[in-house]
């Protein structure tokens, strides 16, 4: 058998449990795994030079495709440099296979090049780290490799998705011989049949009780993942019994004329009596992480007496509201099928068409309504000067029907919050709120857009752009990308919130200011350029910029933002005067 | 007391224990560190967005100063982009104190935004890691956290020197309000006083016995910092005894006609009988890594009889060569510096002006010059077409005297290893060998060049180069700083070593041609820009570039890859011939 035969047969492993996508940054000792992968026909392999920005890549694809995506580097601090994806990943459940290609652990601290402690290197952040022998020769080595390759994937999909890392010391010779055959031999996948968590029955009938004795409840929904029937049921479940479904951007709960969305503005500075007609006796929360502070703050403040958490995963208590009393381990949509068509059957048994008790529901959405008004009226601007929220609002409403919209952190994602968008834009929102960095929002977009047909928006500040760079860099940038870049020439976010604005080192400890544009990044990266500085110039450029093509685009907004802080401090006005 | 005066404190204790300069990467969470440098009238305090280029910049201004340098960052992934540079440290041995801001730890896991498992994140790739308390009000933990800092700083600065991880905790809130008292109270400096390791009289006596035995005694140097006074010593013991002392660029060992510098030339294709007249009895080694394969497989097939490694650490067992007999725990001038005076000594004991046998020195001194002019042959070029190697002859050439050289990983420190520097020029060099990544070349190069005011050239290739392009984005790039780019379009050392160069996928996933040149990257820094593409022009260009003035320069040297293939395919054939 040729010496590297259980890696070229772990590239068929990858595919037949279902890998379709590979990034490889370039390196000498992962050249086995890399030339693996290359040569299996099944497989997309995408090259980035920067390990930070491919892991991010990696992400991107991910998220749209839903499969685990193997990605690839040498070994040293390259491994290092996908610890910022790799971390986001864990707490945004996506998975990702880590292929780290190492030395033999023999010459760890014998002063060899690129030799540094790599089984474990990403701690608590994958599921789980596997180590592969450095010699093949045995059989019981290659049950291992292959053994611990179906496991590894198995487990990145496993929910929690997320992470999993291989380690694979590798000595020479990491090349074929010349005519030497690198073609996969025989291998097994392991299939798993997985069992769905069902509630048993009396779980159900104490949920129904707890259900029937609350007048105010509501559903709380952090980021989700794009889930039309989800979403569907979510709606029915709303109209049907009244339970308002509080959602921001990032829970893809667009306005539908019922789903309460304005929560940031609504929430923010209520009094207590205002709050009290607010504040549910039964909570049900589904999704990852919650945005605003605002949300936070309120179920916190008010909380419910009781509160329900929907999750299939019950490894950890999580408890952000501070009020958790029961866990379902249940998948959410699951969940609310069976809940709605438990009470429909009971409302049928009870011969009762309407249990009337919509004052709730309609408490929270003429809330929410004055909310909408509120920003509506925040973003008029006397003259043609435009701000980041403004320019945020014109891309949104602009979007085309059922693209994918990228939202980077930090400011980006909170103005696109505060504005919104409209079911019938059908727009699939990301953001990475996993940790929340500002460290690869453009190379998780351009991932994004590598795995979609459909045209990727990106809205992204200019620290948050510049930063990564790099993913505009070595490789091509796919042409179904836009990215809108609000460049105030700073970390605007330090002069909006409170605390850093007053102190004498905003500017130049946070804000950081550098005076660049875009121009010639996007130059170098073959990406179309333009841009404005006035609401007339983006409404007329707007239209031909969303259009499909043949290239990548990047309209660059420049703001102002002394400016940006004037409409953002009016509108906290308003909402202290509103309160 | 304020609230965070322990943080306060903090700043004047770095202070107190010696470190002078801070790196910051600005951040909400990490507010209350950042204004307490920034306050503090002693530290010199420098920001840069990306922490993954902040953290090099720290590692360069640790080199040229000796002393720890801060980093302070906020919580989240931002920790991790901190990483890359941490391991580079750790095994470059240069001290860093590592202040990262967390969230309180009972956040962990509650989708909260930056919140990851930030206690002992580094793994083993710092010396040690403190985490801090959240609550500062007992007593109790103010004495823990005055006494951790001075622990932390003696640990980062104590032999071998590393980076040292403290995570700091932190709750709201993170500013002083208006009129707050923000100045360090009274804090406890611990001084330690260090005792130096002295081997008692009958290990020097069976040293000297050893060393008497033998005829054929080399000296080995890997990577060493600038030592001017080791550097005398080892010339000393070379001419008085005949020992050959043999190193590579990075062990700042420059040609002086006695040192063997030409080493990686030398010992390629040595045949046996050669090889034979070249290896030694007795092996002494020093430094840190070795950077050519040629170097180690030399000492691994000819293994000395005894081999001392001498160093101060014991550690770890360092058998690079894998011949290793004797650890002698002794600094490297120490120990010279004693067994010169003591064979000195018994050499006029015995009357003996001369021991005569300086064979051995001969035969690798005839070898060094015949690999020189192996060498100058092979950069002959016929016609004015430039090669990497050839400009990096050039430039090393022209180096004003007494100015730093840092040369990027990979083949930049290889070409430069090939040409060597003379002991004229006085030319200290330093190369990111503690883990050899291309990761933090640009941005280590800067901060050297922030913390000297000789000139500082950076010989760099231009994947390293763009990898790393955010080494020159948020910080004014420092005036006193040359980059040589060597751009031939692509990963160059893929097709230069044996293996990647016969696969098809040379190009397309090794080398990864990008057709990026540094024009923009340079213009958008306010970095002057030149480019040049033959000898000719770098000859004309060379005098003005390197004199000093007000503002860094990028030199782009545009080479052809093939052609530098050409070249190196040709020298290595007459390698071939030589032996």
């Amino acid at each position: 058998m040729p010496i590297l035969q259980p890696i070229v047969n772990m590239a068929e492993l990858l595919h037949q449990k279902g890998i379709t996508d590979v990034l490889v940054s370039p390196g000498s000792r992962s050249a086995p795994l890399t030339l693996a992968v290359v040569r299996h026909p099944a497989l997309r392999v995408r090259v980035m030079a920067d390990e930070r920005a491919a892991g991010f890549v990696a992400l991107g694809i991910a998220q749209q495709t839903g499969r685990p995506v193997a990605v690839i580097c040498t070994s040293g601090s390259a491994v290092y440099n996908l610890a910022p994806a790799v971390v986001e990943a864990f707490f945004q459940q996506i998975p990702l296979l880590l292929l780290t290609a190492d030395r033999p652990h023999e010459w760890l601290h014998q002063q060899d090049g690129q030799t540094i402690h790599q089984p474990g290197l990403f701690g608590h952040h994958v599921k789980r780290s596997y180590d592969l022998p450095a010699d093949y020769t045995h059989a019981d080595s290659r049950w291992f490799i292959e053994r611990s390759v179906n496991e590894a994937i198995d487990l990145a999909q496993f929910s929690p998705a997320g992470p999993v890392h291989i380690n694979v010391p590798l000595r020479e010779p990491f090349y074929p011989t010349a005519g030497e055959s690198f073609t996969a031999g025989p291998v097994r996948t392991i299939d798993t049949l997985r069992a769905e968590p069902g509630l048993p029955t009396d779980s159900w009938h104490r949920l129904l009780q707890e259900w029937d004795r609350h007048d105010r409840i509501l559903i709380a929904v952090g980021q989700l993942p794009p889930n039309p029937a989800l979403r569907h049921m979510l709606a029915k479940i709303s109209e049907e019994f009244g339970v308002p479904v509080v959602g921001e951007i990032i829970s893809n709960l667009a306005d539908n004329g019922l789903f309460i969305t304005h929560t940031d503005t609504l929430l923010a500075n209520l009094n207590e009596s205002v709050a009290e007609t607010l504040q549910p006796d039964l909570l049900i929360t589904i999704g990852n992480s919650f945005l605003t502070r605002n949300m936070k703050t309120f179920f916190r403040r008010y909380p419910a007496r009781h509160h329900w958490h929907i999750d299939p995963v019950l490894d950890r208590i999580n408890d952000s509201f501070q009020s958790l009393t029961t866990r379902v381990q249940a998948s959410p949509l699951a969940f609310f099928e069976k809940l709605f068509s438990d009470l429909d059957y009971q409302r049928f048994l009870q011969g009762d068409d309407d249990d009337g008790s919509t004052m709730f529901l309609q408490t929270w959405q003429a809330a929410d309504r004055r909310a909408a008004q509120l920003v509506f009226r925040s973003l008029r601007q006397p003259e043609d000067r435009l701000t980041d929220w403004q320019a945020t609002q014109h891309v949104l409403a602009n979007l085309p029907e059922g693209s994918v919209l990228h939202l980077a952190n930090s400011m980006p994602v909170r103005y696109a919050n505060l504005c919104g968008l409209s079911e019938q834009q059908q727009i699939d929102v990301w953001a990475n709120r996993g940790v929340s960095g500002i460290d690869g929002c453009l190379s998780t977009a351009v991932g994004a857009a590598l795995a979609t047909d459909k045209l990727v928006t990106l809205l992204i500040g200019d620290v948050a752009f510049f930063y990564d760079r790099n993913g505009l860099w070595s490789a091509p940038v796919p042409p179904n990308l836009r990215i809108f870049l609000l460049n105030n020439d700073a970390g605007h976010i330090f002069r909006i919130i409170d605390g850093p604005g007053q102190q004498p080192e905003l500017e130049p400890y946070f804000e950081t200011p550098h005076g660049y544009t875009a121009r010639r990044t996007a130059e170098d990266a073959g990406v179309t350029y333009q841009i404005c500085r006035t609401a007339t110039e983006l409404t007329s450029l707007l239209p031909d910029f969303l259009q499909p093509g043949t290239q990548a685009k990047l309209l660059e907004i420049s703001t102002d933002k002394l400016v940006n802080q004037q409409q953002f401090e009016a509108y906290r006005a308003t909402l202290r005067q509103a309160d």
